[in-house]
Parts: structure tokens; C-alpha cells; sequence
């Protein structure tokens, strides 16, 4: 099979597809859900970076089974010889703080934040996309209930997909690229009720960043934030049963 | 350790330190010399991507060596896995050119490019950066003997410098990202010339992109170009020998 072939074949078969970051969280999987209900095949992404939870892995596993993607590749960033992805309370010895307050000390990027992760992330979703045909990536970032990474903002995903399509084959031939962000306006009221009405199954997913024998703490700032949304719509958040 | 006790850590240790995308080939070579003359600690990262010239992360190995990187680490990116990095003759079963114009075909990108290689290396320079406490990222891309690679050109590298310093928490806090190209406005010609001038040892290197029992072949793309600026300087490639 020559390059053009691989090109061609990859062109006709993808027309409609998509690359989805999947993390297992509940944020993710509203973003799949609403790339499934826009028509797209979804290739979803997920990687095994060291995070202490890495139970959201069997979280993308299940949520990825449940809204039926076409493929989910689960990638293992070779922490150890990296060297990067770390100074993180996610990969480190260092404490999740377990209220919003501390969180957040003042405004300041929370010790949960991972350096470059989503944009080591958005990278291999780029090579997967162009490799597949797509010219289509969903991301779960969102710009109201905002965790405080940087790489979360609608400055750096419009700064991304400007990059992205300079770094192509793709975007230099004229498809160009372009980064969904589903969620960026939402509340996570809203992700949740729209989660609701796309199907979403919430007790398939993970969000805890700190969880004890595989089950969510109820109490660091990723608990607490989807807890708090869910008791407002009346509900009771399905993972802390 | 605290986050905020390694984060002072890093800035101290890492004031004059930079990271160095060494893959192995002559102008990463260059490269590496340029950040050392210009009295940079160097952390020089590598990848294993199941590239078919493998052997060249041998020769990074030694160049790393010969001009005193403070470390090296050579990254598995998972291929397999991933499933990107496909259609491109350095990895998969297409057979590499071995004239200048079969490579080249009309202007056309080459099939030796590999899609979002060179955006997956830099986010994990970029990663390792914020980590070590550098501003500073060497890449060896070339706007004059031009690859044909869209991920070489000036206009992706400042694309992604913006994009960068959108992503970390080193960009939000005032502490900007430089990504350096010193060999950006050189001829194979003058990239060598520098390269002997900072004492380089181009027999350490290798450019070929299908070496036969881990010798160059003399006839690619990679090899010819570097053939050509040795003989244009009176002197034969070391690396053909």
C-alpha cells in the first residue's frame, strides 16, 4: 500500500469522525454523548499518565462501551523516563486539598494542575485525528465552573487550533482542524442536565481525584463540584453512592 | 515536598537551563552546541516512536554525551497504542525515496513526513520545561534546505510559542516560553559550518531515515542533503564512511 492510498482510504472513511479526549470524568463523557448525537464516529483518547486516579481509566473503559465509540485507544505516557507531569498533587506526594477554599488559595492555579497535560493531550488527539481521517476534536473544557488550569481557557484552545492547523498535512491542504468545546459556556448544572438528556449513565464515570479503594472521596474539589451540582437539580450524585 | 516548595526549587535550580529536542541527526547536533555556547544547562529529550531509523537514538545518545547534557531522557510514545504516527515512510511499510525529486513530488509534502510529530515533541519539551523551571525550548527546524514538513516551518513554531504561553502556569505567572531555532535561516551549508565552528562531532550523528545494519544508505532524502553540504565544504559526510 503506498502513502496515497493509506490517504485516500482514510479520507472516505472518515468524513464524519472524531476524536474525543475521554478522561472516565463526568465531563468527558457529556462531550462524548453530544459528538454521538451531532453524527459523528467517535475515536476516543485516553491516558494512563500516572494519575493516582487512574480507576477513571475503567471509568472511559465502561463510558466509552456505553455510548458506543468506534474505537478507544488508551495511551500510556511513559511518565517515568519523561519527567515532565510532575509537581502535580495528581501525580505527587503531594496532599489533594479537600475544600474549595484551599483549592483555590486566591485565585491561583489550584496544585492539582499538571504541566502542558492537555496540551500533550490535544497532540495526540491531533495525530490520531489526521491518521483517521478527522478533521473534528472534542475537548471537556469549560470557562463557567472554572477549575483555574490555564490550559483550560478559550484563549488556549483558540491559540491550539490556530497551531494545529499550521502543524497538518490537513489544515496546509485545506481541512482544517477545528477543537469542539461542547461544554464551554455550560454550568455543571447544565453539563449535568444536558448529560441527562443525551443518556449519559453518570454512575459509570470517575471524577474524584483522590479516591479511596477505587471509589470517590466525596470531598476534593472535583467531588465537591459535581456533588453540589447534582443536589441542586435535586439529585444524588450516582458516584458517591 | 510541598507544590509550592518544588516550584521554588525549579526556579532556582533551572534559571539558565533549557530543554534540547535531540533526535540524533546532524542539525539537532548543531543545535544542542548552539544552546551549549550560549551557556545553557541542557536537558535534551529524545523519542522512541517506532521509527524505522531507531538507530538514531544511538547517535543521540553520544552527541548527548560528547557536548555534556546535564541529563537525557529518551520517550517511548506508546505507537501502538496510539495508532498515530501511521501513513508516514519513516514508520510504517512504504518505501522511502531515494532521489530528490521522488521525495519532493511537485512541492508536494513528502511521505517521510509523520503527522503531528513535531507538535507531540514539543509538548513534551514543553512539559519537561515547566517541570525543570525553563523558559527556554531548542528545536532544530530549517526555513532554507526546507523539508516540505508542515511542522517545520517559522509560522507553526511562532503559532506555537503563542500557543505555549497560553498553556502553563509558567506562562500566566510572567515567565515566558522561547522556543529558539538558531539553524532557522541556514543552509545545510551553514548549519555544518556552525556545527564545526562549536565542535560538533558529525560522526557521532545519523540522518539516515533507512539505514541498512545501522549504516546510512547514502541515497535518501536525509542522507543526500547532508552528502551534498559536506562535498560543497570539500569534505566528505563522516557519517558515510
Amino acid at each position: 500500500m503506498t502513502a496515497r492510498d493509506q490517504t485516500s482510504e482514510s479520507k472516505s472513511a472518515g468524513s464524519r469522525s472524531a476524536v474525543v479526549l475521554l478522561s472516565g470524568g463526568l465531563d468527558s463523557a457529556v462531550v462524548l454523548a453530544a459528538a454521538r448525537s451531532q453524527g459523528f464516529a467517535c475515536h476516543a483518547i485516553s491516558f494512563d499518565y500516572g494519575q493516582r486516579h487512574r480507576v477513571e481509566l475503567d471509568a472511559a473503559r465502561r463510558v466509552g462501551q456505553q455510548l458506543g465509540v468506534v474505537e478507544h485507544r488508551i495511551v500510556k505516557i511513559g511518565s517515568a523516563a519523561f519527567g515532565g507531569f510532575r509537581g502535580s498533587a495528581l501525580v505527587d506526594a503531594i496532599d489533594v486539598p479537600k475544600d474549595r477554599d484551599v483549592a483555590h488559595p486566591d485565585g491561583e492555579i489550584p496544585v492539582t494542575y499538571v504541566p502542558a497535560r492537555n496540551t500533550i493531550f490535544l497532540s495526540y488527539a491531533l495525530g490520531l485525528a489526521e491518521v483517521v481521517g478527522s478533521g473534528d476534536i472534542f475537548i471537556g473544557v469549560n470557562a463557567v465552573d472554572y477549575s483555574g488550569y490555564p490550559d483550560c481557557r478559550p484563549a488556549f484552545i483558540e491559540a491550539y487550533q490556530a497551531m494545529a492547523n499550521l502543524a497538518t498535512k490537513a489544515g496546509v491542504e485545506g481541512r482544517p482542524l477545528k477543537i469542539h468545546t461542547p461544554l464551554l459556556e455550560l454550568s455543571k448544572v447544565g453539563i449535568i442536565k444536558l448529560g441527562l438528556e443525551l443518556g449519559v449513565d453518570f454512575s459509570l464515570t470517575h471524577s474524584c481525584y483522590d479516591p479511596v479503594a477505587g471509589k470517590a472521596c466525596g470531598h476534593c474539589d472535583a467531588c465537591l463540584l459535581r456533588k453540589t451540582a447534582f443536589e441542586e437539580l435535586g439529585l444524588k450524585d450516582p458516584s458517591l453512592s
